[in-house]
């Protein structure tokens, strides 16, 4: 074989959950796979739209096993492309902001191996649409700024605290819900008023999302009633609050539950 | 009359220009629409799909002329629904990340319009999956940080520079192009490194893209070759040097023609 076949792989966002905030390249992506490689964050209801005959290959965290390592993930990328197949790699929220797509971009072109990215919509995105909230606001945020909460087993949370305690910037949290209480805590002793507000958002833009109103006094020890596996996203800063009434909780969540009525009607 | 019919504005986040990056959800509000209005930041490509008997009102800035104040903006899209019209208000990126989207849907709201949001790719987002860069990436960048350059006329620009010269953070300037060299100048002297990579994007996503890699010293007398009102946007910190060449600048630029290539092989 003088030419053969390599397929190409395509990094793909399925942005929050919600298949209408796909972008209409990524649904094009998703419809005409060829075969489709999957994590555990990209929603049932997207997976839905995959045709039946596809080959789906999902690299997820499963219920009591862990996920694959991104080693292993590259490696069947890799291979996969060598068989001559188009790979659609299809990962939750934006390929390129903490899903990993560098590594896996990295390792294709070292292999030689043509590759694309789609961006997707990010779950603070998503979320904030949904609620009216704006993530930039005069007079509440000059500026947005995503951090994760994931830290390796064993390993302390390597943040620079004293920038992140910064009270004009929303700061949105991913992949924090074991280590809130410990970013809360430094963010605290760093500068940021323990009233802060801050929303948990759990499976943004889903069926099941949940919105948890509390401020940064309180939400290492903020009930958050998530299923464990869920997604949840802590926004903190003013514009959390959304009205400014947040000291008073049960406002608040009665001025979301409006605001919600309100983007459904 | 009693119950007088009012329309609903549903602010549209219009991506960052290529029309296969707006949300399937925008696409049906855009083709769908029964009024649009719309800034400058939205792309010709993207406007090319309303439909034409479509009334379509540009509050962007025309040559020569100003903008529509934001007061303005405001009470043009309650008038439009008071009139029973359902207003798309088309914002380029995404209506919520500095589009002042939270200044838009407060009036409607306390004029007891409804209201709903949609997002859009931001223009970082469209440039990262384009150019195949990681906005985050292990050992690189830990975070991802969106500000505006923009200030107010005769105004200094108000930024928390100590927190914003942090080393492990990909920094994202928008509406920087005038203040820019100041900008960088407070970075160096608060602590980055004059090294810092820093990519220079104009027109993001759109046939004019035009990058210019450069270094957080430089950048400030880096000619851009922007026609004056063509967005730019500047990506800080290492994840904007790719593939960690670049010292040499003409390597760079071969890589990221050899990543462009790929991107559309």
């Amino acid at each position: 074989m003088k030419n053969p076949v390599i397929g190409k792989v395509t990094l793909v966002g399925a942005g929050p959950g919600d298949p209408d905030l796909l972008t209409v390249k990524a649904l094009k992506a998703i419809t005409e796979a060829e075969c489709i490689v999957y994590d555990r964050l990209v929603s049932v209801d997207i997976m839905a739209l995959v045709p039946a005959h596809v080959r789906c290959i999902n690299v997820g965290k499963q219920p009591g096993h862990h996920s694959v390592p991104q080693g292993e993930i590259n490696e069947l990328l890799v291979r996969l492309a060598f068989q001559g197949i188009n790979v659609t790699r299809l990962k939750g929220g934006d390929p390129l902001i903490f899903g990993r797509g560098g590594e896996e971009i990295d390792a294709l072109r070292q292999a030689g191996i043509s590759c694309a990215c789609i961006p997707g919509i990010t779950a603070a995105q998503g979320a904030a649409s949904s609620l009216l909230m704006p993530l930039t606001h005069r007079g509440l945020a000059t500026g947005l700024r995503y951090v994760t909460g994931h830290r390796a087993a064993n390993a302390s949370l390597n943040l620079d605290w004293q920038s992140l305690a910064s009270g004009d910037t929303t700061l949105v949290v991913y992949m924090g819900a074991s280590t809130i209480g410990e970013i809360s805590k430094e963010l605290i002793s760093h500068g940021l008023p323990a009233a802060t507000p801050v929303l948990a958002i759990v499976s943004a833009t889903q069926h099941a999302e949940k919105r948890v109103p509390t401020t940064l006094g309180k939400v290492g020890s903020t009930e958050l009633h998530a299923a464990g596996d869920e997604p949840v996203l802590f926004i903190i800063g003013k514009v959390a609050a959304v009205t400014g009434v947040f000291t008073d909780t049960s406002s608040l969540v009665e001025n979301l539950r409006e605001r919600h009525a309100l983007a459904l009607a």
